[in-house]
């Protein structure tokens, strides 16, 4: 089983950045602990700033993995080409976010990326992923994905 | 460990109704499922069609239980009074639906519920109900609960 | 041939509120007039204040009914709930008001019921029930309810 | 006892048009259906693609006629002009649709006219004219049309 | 003079909620204080998390009751239902709430009760009740209520 | 000097229609008092309740009429297609409304066609005409019409 | 007959200001023309650039003039204030604007004033003055002012 | 004990204006009730028309008073200035009004003032003065105000 | 091959209307380019000022056209029964443009009847018509028309 | 000649997704079918799922080519960056979309790179590439591109 | 070289209201800091809660400065009537602010001067001005102002 | 001292674009002349068409600049990413525009970054560069940086 972790723009700042929302780990800390908590699934990572760099990935990624756990950051609320990007690939996608994204600023609150998904999770810092791993496996054990 | 499992209006219709958007399950075949696999934890069930009904309950289910799993069905949308019995009680509150809500008709994109629960997972069928049982779990076991 | 007539919120005060939206007959008497008008259908009344008593007895009526009048009072302008109820019943549901809803304040010219009735009916004064009933009759007589 | 069923734009093309929305029956077998249904009442048949002859005919219309049933096609939704035709007469007019406009397009949920309207009907198929013939009938009964 | 007192969702929980927006007094201490001021006055108190319970109550107290004072929580913002359950009683009815609602969750700003209340009395705490209980005195006194 | 007074939908019925916003003048009494008070200027006066014919009657009149004064009615608020037949001719159009439209149904509150006439009259009866017709006077004396 | 030209904000910087809008004339000039055309009239002007200084002197002009021609300037578009005022006293007042409001930006297009004058007349420059002075003089002569 | 009554524009006109909204009473006799009632509260008054003559003598307030009843008029739907004063000032400012503002037209229904007042009360008619005098009462008796 | 080419209000004045969006050539003009450059295929041309005689034309068209290439002027921005006609035909119609709409008015960047059309060109100038045509005859070849 | 056919997010996915929408011909065999029709142009060919990408190339494109065809994908409907990116160029560009834009999720009717392209084409499938070269080899031997 | 710096409602209040957006600084100290700093130019100051008086001021400034600083307060926000007085002057004016205005509440983020001023500046404290008297400074070097 | 200076998309078309707007200055020469004016400050430049080439530039500059001046161009009006990239970084980032974006188009109107800016300086042409400069000098000789 080979899912991918995709992350999207200035994700790569956790840890350095308002720990109120996202936590104190970085990225590379998470990184850590689902491998640690998911030994036998095949974990991939890609963060990117770049709208272009994420479509890419995700266009590729298509085919070769069971499934992908999708935070987009920013993107979530306004990159219509991510959501056609998802759209147009086989592969489930999982959103999940660190945050409560419903209860932060209005401009927040709406996910252009969410009706395209396979479902989404948020406002469980960390766990977040790990359910989002869960979901992805379930799925999968059930046909589904 | 005790988890109270909450189901607003028509869930009890389950399986009787629309099975593109809720699946062909009832509830009570959902329940089984759930103590199935989460054969260690305390599950307990309620289900009610009256907005009040589960304001009371949720007010009596603080301090007793460690945490709630809340499908709101269509009070997700308007229900502010249940928001303010989510935000009243320390207990931790799981949003899940069992459906893609911000795939559906525009009313059902917003949840005035979200801001004060403590994470939302949405569109994995009764996926969606294990995984907020797991949410639970690992929140508890991190202290964050 | 049964049908059940169904009233919401403030319809028992009918004949005491005010006379230039809903006339000075009360629900009883309204009642009376429908009973002698359609002699040979089983007419049932139900009237509740209780967003959740209505579904409870929505649900109920399915299967035990050729179809329902309704007359949602308030909650026709925001009970999703009261929505997904008839949307979750097989029982066909027509959508009637004494008042000509579009002709009153903004907040009631939307009905969030209407998509899912069969059709709607407003604006006679009690010959809305009437109108409701006769087309509850000629429906089955088309095979169509 | 004489009433004018009116038809505005496009509904000269019933039965060539999208059934789902309009059944296939056309225009004139419609109009077959009502003469056979109301046999003691002289009813009158105006259909227009031109708002202004739909004006012109509601004028004309204005004291001898009981009553007017108006199925206003699109005009429904922003002929300002036909709402202050209908507003300028005496004799009372009833709305009707054939199919349930608040269950389709947006544009298509609101009525421009229904405001001026004696009552409205719809969803109902050809019967949305039957019961609107039964309403003037019963209101004329009445005293109160 | 005899005054109910009726409290909507969520204020059975007051002492044991966010103390900044409702202080930290029980309703059981809020009503003590409230018949220590008014000893005169046969003060009635009721609360319910239910909709239905306080329309019913609503419609029982006019005749029997000199001035209603509602806080009507959450139930504010979105009850049709209860403001015509107000529009449809005699009794006057005050509507307080312990805190400055405009201050607050835009959601918070709008009531959809104040247009047919009596008046509207908001961000006294506690004193909003005796304000509200002192308005229906007044307003007695004058030959107003 | 020769102007063109035209009348759009509905307001042949003038006098027969709601005297409140209209006054009780037929509007063949007020082209016989504009004759009389304006004796020196060549008034001619047309009425339609098409919008097509008033487009037609504009494009006519371009080129023979030193002004036009019109009264769109219900267009007023939506006839884009007359804002532009305005926008298409050279002869200075003046907007007149026997009712102050600011006062009335929010509907009514815009005119679409005001942006592109000379200039803008309402609220004064039937002096609303009156004052357009000497607007145009004076603009022609001025060499500005 | 007596009759007060009042000039809101910025009115006394005409002929300094945006010729294309307003003209190249000052408010000096246009009093001496309409002083010139209307002999017979007690004319009386004032102007200020304080919304205080206007409501102050419309309050002290009731009972002591035949009518007020108001051009509001900017208050036109939020001064809820002045609208009070003028709703506030018996003298009628007409508005008047030089240049066509309603072709210009958005937040010019509308009057919180209008409701509450006699009329409205925009968009003939000075000449927007004189047929104000007309149309009280012409409702003096009916009675109507 | 000192407080001081501050009223808007318009409101000295009171007893002259629609009596529907404010009653019949003049602003002078008013004030004489609000002594006779409070005789040991030292009382004083102050009307402008001017938002800056409110602005400056609430500004002079601070430190001298000990609270401020306002009633601002047509001020309260937009006056920021007012609104940043009434924050810039330590003394606890009580927003009053004669009229139920939420039964009134739409651009009445939001107060800007309202969430920097210490609290809000409205519709009793002069009673709104007597509550809100009473309110800064017993704020200041429980060493809140 | 025969193609209806459809002129709505206005269109008559092309040439003698604003240059800058349509352009200096007449309608005649255009006509004989057309023409002249599709010599194998039968064009028929109608231009209407009335919606009701596009519709009739449109209705006509059903079944003895290939194509339609429709400007239907500003109709285009709330005709909504013109929509309906096009909906209710077979025949393919093409949307066209001389301006680009969405560099202009506001009110003129959305199109009512794009969403029920073929396809839709603008901003060409005269060459709109042409690629209009040139769409029919590839869609014809295609098979797809 | 020389024209550069630029494609945006997601189009090399084409075939690979929605048939309903996009077709199934790949982007690969649509670039042979353009070569084949229009053999004397010197057609060259981009895709990027970059914004900053696309708006590198076009900024190269300037003065090396007579005209351009894009096809922006998802960010048609945000891209202000694309929008001045064709603002900053003298080559025109014509605007081209395979599906029916207006036809589709309310997010897609509106392009904000539409009011600065030469002209705009959509809904022919790949033929509103053709009728794009088209444009441009027609306003180029017009002198007007 | 000669400056005015204008401030608008509530500067008066400096140092004594909300230090977390205003600093501490009282307006005197901003002034002297500003004349410590600026030796070399002439600057004059003025303060005014009064819109009128703004206006006043801004009006006489015209012709006897090289430029005017001005910080309008919460009036930024909604005096159109400043905004013409602004755009009624030759005078260049920049907009400060002390706060950054896009930061804090909607109602703040937009504002109805800036279109017509020379730039604005804002968040930078009383640097805002600095800058400010800056800008005049450099555009006058540059024969811009 | 050290600043960064980061250009948006476009601006390596400064000169050849607008220069109604945006001056007819290159890039290249806007820099020297920053160069000329702030000799001892070591600025450094970055331009870029590609949001993530922005962010990763930015998330770089932390920790090695004293200040970033950004001119994001159109990103300004949509990227949060962007604005979440400048709020997960310490250096004070100074948001600067060439043209006064409150005075064009509306979608121009709005920064979703200047919230998270240290202030916002727009329409001094190349001197907001140099004001934006300024700032962050004096900021950091106060220690506020």
């Amino acid at each position: 089983m080979k899912i991918l972790i995709m992350n999207g723009p200035n994700l790569n700042m956790l840890g350095r950045r308002d720990p109120k929302h996202y936590g104190s780990q970085t990225l590379a800390e998470i990184y850590e602990k689902l491998k640690a908590r998911f030994g036998g699934i095949d974990l991939e990572f890609f963060q990117s700033n770049h709208e272009g760099g994420l479509i890419d990935r995700l266009h590729q990624a298509d085919g070769s993995f069971d499934g992908v756990v999708l935070n987009a950051g920013a993107l979530t609320h306004y990159s219509i080409a991510l959501r056609d990007a998802i759209d147009s690939v086989e592969v489930p996608v999982v959103e999940v976010h660190l945050s409560n994204i419903a209860a932060r600023e209005s401009f927040r609150n709406h996910s252009v990326i969410a009706p395209v998904c396979r479902g989404s999770i948020s406002g469980f810092g960390m766990q977040s992923y790990m359910l989002g791993i869960q979901a992805i496996i379930d799925l999968t054990a059930d046909g589904e994905a």
